[in-house]
C-alpha cells in the first residue's frame, strides 16, 4: 500500500501522465461515462452503489495529488424534468474544498451539452465514475502547475 | 448466478457503463448488426436461433434494470418488396411494455437510412442481436435518470 | 446507472460470470492485491484512500448481488509485529452481515500463507481491491446457489 | 442473418472450429461458468434472464448443426442442501432430445468435482451459459463424425 | 464439422454478424485484398494456389447460407493492358448461379476505382481471398432478409 | 498476387518461419482442429465447404514450397463404428505425390490418440484444415533441409 | 526454409495480401520509416547496419516474387545541404533492374513531401526498411497483375 | 547492456524506427505528456523525482545517438501566472550542447498551444517525459541525416 | 506532475498494486533485466545512460512511497573475473538509507544464481532497471504494512 | 538513422533488455526459429534471400554493441544426410571474429537436440533469423558484463 493519501493505482497513474492543461473528470451517477468520453480514453470506475463514492470523496483525495488551476461544472436546466431553481447543494462543498487551490473555489458552469463535448475532449485524461446520486454534480478540473 | 433479473455479464456490465443519453439498440434478426454499428462498439449475441429470444423477451429484462426516457423504431416501408400497411403487431408490445416507463410507451418513428445512422452513433452503448423474425422490429431506447 | 444496489460495471460482470463454488475476494489496503492473485485474473480497484471504502462497504453490496455459502478469514498472528490477542473487530461486522446469508455468518480462519494460497487459486472470479485500514481484514466469499 | 437453424457468431464459429472429439458444454444458471472454464476458452453467455434460455433450447439446436456420440451430466447429490432423491426431471428431455443423435439418448452421470474438471479439460471448444434455473442440469455434449 | 454446406468458422461467423444491407466480396486473385479493404476489416484467405477456390466455389456455397438480393461486379477496361471486347466468361456463371436468389441474377458492372471504393466500404463485412486466374472476377454480394 | 504456386498469407509465413524438423499438419474436415492443437498454435482455415478443398490439393501446392522429409498418418480402427479393413484410397494419393520428395513416399501410422499428441506437440508450426470428406485423411508432414 | 528466393515471413505474407494497385516501399537509412507510414501499416526491418542490406537488394528479391507495373523515386534537392547536380548513382541500378519487368525500367520522380504523402497513403501494403548510406535511394513500387 | 551511451530499449528503439524529419520531443515536469500526445504516440517515461533526469541529460545522451538538424522550444508568457522576463536559464545549456549538431545551437521558439500542435503532430516518434522542474523547459528535436 | 515525490507514473501505479510481502527489484546496468523476470511481468526502464539514475536514486524516493520491511542483495564472487574482497562500496549507502525503514538496514545476502530466482518469483511486483555502472549493485525489496 | 554500427530496432530494443547471462541466437537458413523458440520469445527476422544476410555479417554487428562472454554452436552428424567430417568453414569466421572479445574465440559444441533446448531456454533474449545457406552455422551467444 502506498503511504500517499491517493492510493488508487490507475488514477495515480493517469494523473502521473496529465500536465499543465490537462483534465480530469469526476462524473456523477448518472453521467454517460463511457459513451462520452473520448474514443479509447480511461475511464476508471469507482461507483460501487449508489452514494458511495460520492464526488466530493474524490475531490478531496485528488486535491492531495495535483494543482488544481480550474474548474467547470454542469449548469442546470430551468425547465423540465430535471430541472432546478439555485445551485445544487453539492456545489457549495466543491468551492469550498477547491477554496485552497490555484482556481480559489471558482467554478464555471457550463451548458449540457457543451459540458459533454468538454468531458470527451482530448486533454482529458481520466474520467472517474462515482456512485452520486445527487444530479448537476459532475466535476471537471483542469490540472495546474507544480513549482 | 446473480440474484437480479438481468443475468447477463456483458449486457450488464455495458449498461453500467452507460447513463443519461446512452442508446440501447435491441436489433432484430435482420438487422446488419456488425456493418451499422459504431467502429469498435460493443455487440452482444443473443440470437440462438430464429425467434429465440425475441425482441420482446429482451426489453421485458431491460426494464428491471435502466430508467428509459425515450424509444424509437425503424418506420417501415410503404411500397416494395418489404412494404407493410400498418404498423407491426411487435410495436403494440413495444408500447404496452414501456408504458410504465419514463417514456410512457411512446414510440418515435425513424426511415431506415435515418435509423441506421442512430444506430451506428457514439451514443450507443450496446447492441443486443436477438433472432426476432418480425420485421422492423429494432427498438432502440434511450437511457434515462435514477433518482 | 443502474437500478440496482451494485453499480460497478467490472464487478457486476465478474460475478455473472461465476456460480455455484466461484470465490470473491474483498482485500484490505495492505493485501497483496496483485502478485497473489491467479496469473491474468481480474483485479478491480476501488481503494481510493486510506478507509475508503472499507471492506465492510462492500460486503454489504455484494450480499444484494449473488447468494454466499461459505466465507473465510485471515487468521492473524499471535506473535512479531502484526501480532493481536483477540479476533479483529471488524469480524464481528462479518459475522453480522453474514448472518442472513446461505453460510450463517460463520466465518473460516485460513492461516496467513495457506490464505494467499486460496487468494491465488483458480475459482477466484475477481478481487475487489478496498481501502481498508483495519488489518487482517480480507474476506473470501464463496458463491452459492439461486433458487 | 444465416438461413441456418443454429444463428450465433461465435457458437457457429466454434463449431466450426472443433471435430470429432471436441465437446460442448451447455451450463446451467448456477455453474461456473467462467472459473470452471480451461484457461482462455471461450464462453458464450446467452443467458439473458432466469430460465431464458433453458438447456433444452440450446440442445434443440445444436443438434440441427453438429454430430453427436456421447453426452455427459452432473450427476446430483443424494444428501445435503442440494439433493434429489430422483433423476431431474430436464434428463428426460434430454435423453428425448438426444434419441436421434449418434449417442441414441444415452446419458453418462459424472460426480460433481469430475464433471468440474471435464467442463475445464483442453477438448472442451465452448461453453454456452444459459439461464436455466433447474438445478443439476449441465449438459456436455461430445462431437461425432459427419459422413 | 459442422453439417451444414458452408464450413468455414470465420466466413460463417461474419455472415451471421451481418444482415440486411450488408455486403460480401469474394475477389479474384489479383485483387488488392488489404489495401482496398476498409481499416480493420475481416480478411479471410482462401487462396491456395493459382486457380483453388475460383469465385464460383465460393459463390455456390455462400448461396446455402444467406440470401442475396443484389450482386456488383468490376466492369472491364476497353483500352490499355487489361482491356476486353466482350462480359468475361466467368460473368455467364455468376448470371446462372444467381438467377435463384433474390438479385434474379442481375449484375450490376461497376467501374475500377468506384469498385474499390465499395469494396472498401463500412458495409462490406467480409473479403473472401480466393486463387481466381480470370481477371475482371471480383463479386460484391448484397445480403437481402430472410423471411 | 505472388507469382509462386503457393499464394496464400498465412500459410506461406507459417512455412518461412519453420525450419528442419518442424511439423505441418493437414487435417481433414472431422479433425478436432482446435482443440487438439497446441495452445496459442496457429490454424488456417481453408474448409470452405465438404471436399473442397480436399487434402492433397494442399499437399500438391505445399510440396512446391519446402522440403519434406517424413510423412505421418493417422491409423485406421480395425474395428467400431469408423474402422476399415484396408488403407485408405487417400493414401495411395499420398504415397505417389510424396515419392520426389526426401521421405521418398514412405508414411509412418500413428494410433489416434497419439496421432493427436503429435498434432498438438510444439514443433508444429500450422494447422491447415480441408473440407475433405474422406476419414482418416490426415496428413503430419515434417520439415526437411534446402540445401 | 521455403524453396523460393524470398524467405522472410512477414515481407511474403504482406506481398500476398496485396494485389493490382498495392504498392511497396523500400526505404533507404534515413528514411523516416515509421512517421511517415500510414498508422498501422506494416513496417519491415531489414536494416542491420550501414549498407546491409541495400535497396538493390532487396528490389533483386521482390522481382522473383511479384509483377511490377510502376516505380517512383523521391527526386533530389538541387539546392541546400542535401543536393545533387545529377542522378543519383543507385538510380543506374533501380532502371536496369526493373528492365525486365512490366514497368520497362521506368522511373518517376516525386518532389520529397509528396513522395513521403504517397509513402504514407493506404496502398502502401509493407515499408521495407533498410540500411542503405545512400541518399535519395528510396523506391516505391506499384504491383501489377499476374497473368 | 549495451556498449553504447544510449542504454534505454524503447528510447533506442524509437529513434530507430526514425529518419531524417521524425522528431522527438524532451518533455519537462509539467508538460501535459499523455494528453497532447498524438493518439497513440509513444510515451517514455524517465521522470523518476522532480528534477531526475533533467531535460539536459536526456539531451546530452541524444546527441551521441542521433543526428539533429533543428531545435524547437516553448515561448515563454510575459504576462500571467508563469510569465518570464527573459530567456529560461535551461536554454542556454540547450544552445551550448547543440552547438556541435546540425543545428548549430539555433533555437526556434514557438508560442505554448502552437507547441502543444508541433508536440502533438504525427512525425514526432517519442515522447520522452523527465522529471525536470524548471518551467519551459521542453525541447522538440528534429532528426537530420546521418552521412 | 503529481505532488508526490515519486512522479513515474508505471512504478506508483506497480506500487499501488502491490502490498505487504510483494517484492520491488532495483537492478543495476548488467543485470539480465527481462530474461530473469517473471514471465509478463512489469519492468520499466529507467536507464538512460551509464550511472543515469544510479540504484540509490531509486532507492531515495522509493522510501518515500512504501514501507519497507526486508531488502536483498546479490552475494559477490570471491573468484573469477567478477570477484570482490569485500563488500561493494554501494551496499553501505543501501545500509545508510534503509536505516530509517521497517527493515533498519539490514541487507541479507543470496547468491547469484539464487539470486536470479528470487528476482523471478511471482512476488515481484515490478523490476526498475538503471544504468547504475558498479557491479553488485541490484537491490530487492520487500514491502511492509502501512498503519 | 541511428549513429551507431547496430541500425535494427527490435534488435537493439532486446538487447537493451538483456544484461550478463542472456542469450542471444544467430540461426541459420534451415534453423526451426519458431517451433523451436521459448513460447512468446522475440524472433527477428533478417532472412531476406538465401545467403542475405549470412550469420558472419550479424555477429561483425552484435560485437560493436554487447560484450560477448561464452559461445555455442550445434554439433554436426557424423553420419547420415547431413553428416560432415571436420569443423564447418564458418567455425573459422565465428573464431576469429569472437578473438576479440570476452570469450577469446572459444566455441562449445552441443548436440542437435540439446542445441534446440539451449536455443529455446528462458534467457534466450531474441533469435535473429538469417538466410544462411551453410548448414550448423547457428551460433548462440552469451552476454558479458560492460565496465
Amino acid at each position: 500500500m502506498l503511504k500517499h493519501q491517493l492510493l488508487h493505482p490507475q488514477i495515480t497513474s493517469a494523473l502521473a501522465r496529465g500536465g499543465h492543461s490537462s483534465k480530469v473528470l469526476i462524473s456523477d451517477g448518472n453521467f454517460p461515462h463511457w459513451t462520452r468520453r473520448r474514443p479509447n480514453a480511461e475511464v476508471v470506475y469507482l461507483n460501487l452503489r449508489p452514494g458511495l463514492p460520492g464526488v466530493t470523496d474524490v475531490l478531496e483525495t485528488l486535491i492531495t495529488a495535483i494543482p488544481i488551476e480550474a474548474a467547470h461544472v454542469m449548469d442546470y436546466a430551468r425547465t423540465g424534468p430535471y430541472a432546478l431553481q439555485a445551485d445544487p447543494d453539492i456545489w457549495a462543498d466543491f468551492r469550498r474544498l477547491l477554496q485552497s487551490t490555484d482556481c480559489r473555489g471558482e467554478l464555471t458552469k457550463v451548458e449540457r451539452f457543451a459540458f459533454y463535448d468538454l468531458a470527451g475532449a482530448p486533454d482529458v485524461i481520466v474520467t472517474i465514475a462515482t456512485g452520486e446520486q445527487r444530479i448537476y454534480a459532475n466535476l471537471l478540473l483542469t490540472i495546474g502547475v507544480v513549482r
